[in-house]
């Protein structure tokens, strides 16, 4: 569904509440599919036995990578807990490590979650009609601590490449748990 | 006032409803210092005489022109005639003119007017959630042909550059003016 002329500009509407649009591909990432980004395995499994909840959802147009293109979208973090860790994406850095990105608040509250290659890491809290700034080398991820949808419209160089990899195995150095009612930043114990 | 980290990461907040920062520079351009864009060049003097209107403004972070960061912020165009021509930005080529541009429309209506070195021209009307993607190589100007301020969120490559001197002297090919009550598209007698 990559109908969108990116050599003669077009116009794509995404909802500034919702983050919903009528014409970008919507993938969505359930429980299931990233059950081992979260530390609590056995309260993932727990859910699963019953219901298959959707942890977020991307609208994203199929950019080409190509030098000087831009992509673009809205990522939609949905509210929940997997044990005492919030929602949250899977993260990436970047391909060209070199290239920042920026997200920019719809709706909701929560934190871009960051750390770059040499294990520097930086949490910033968000909330709606925050920007945020993710520099140049750092893999982020987004984590909605609030009670509704943490909507965010991003941007980055579209031929920046996505590098999942690395994180992956065992997660970021920080994570974002609830504790005695509120969201605070802990040492990730697999790291 | 440029108190941004650019190497670890910020968040700035912009107004949904205004686009109105409380850490971006503003930086203002009445009609006083964009007169020579509007072609009804004698209605611009009679306004001159009474009152210096706003026509736009924009809040910007002042990133570094570093190849991989992004530039962004908000740009407010204010509702407005000289003439039968709607208040529009002077608009600009990106000195690196393979470079494109996303622009996301949070409040208010108008048109994203576009042109390259060949003259090819296109024209996109915005809303209030229209995303619109500038493509690489196209100078671009933004029109509110509404009733209250034109707010667009915007992000581009940090070392594009702004070429405003090839457009500055005879204006774009195309024009939007009102016609009968509504917004057309004319060309420019002047090109």
């Amino acid at each position: 569904m990559n109908h969108f002329n990116w050599n003669d500009g077009f116009v794509v509407d995404f909802d500034l509440d919702t983050g919903k649009s009528d014409s970008a591909v919507t993938s969505k990432r359930p429980l299931s599919v990233v059950k081992d980004i979260f530390l609590d395995t056995d309260a993932a499994a727990e859910i699963l036995k019953k219901e298959d909840p959707m942890i977020y959802e991307f609208h994203e147009l199929g950019a080409p990578e190509r030098k000087g293109d831009l992509a673009f979208g809205t990522t939609v973090i949905y509210p929940g807990k997997i044990g005492n860790e919030y929602y949250m994406t899977k993260g990436h850095f970047h391909t060209i490590l070199e290239t920042a990105e920026v997200y920019y608040t719809l709706q909701g509250a929560g934190y871009m979650v960051m750390e770059n290659p040499e294990g520097d890491t930086i949490e910033k809290p968000l909330k709606k009609g925050d920007a945020v700034y993710v520099p140049r080398r750092y893999s982020h991820r987004t984590v909605n601590t609030g009670s509704e949808p943490l909507v965010l419209f991003y941007t980055f160089d579209a031929d920046a490449g996505h590098d999942y990899g690395t994180i992956e195995e065992n997660g970021y150095r920080k994570m974002i748990v609830e504790e005695d009612g509120k969201a605070v930043i802990v040492d990730n114990p697999r790291r």
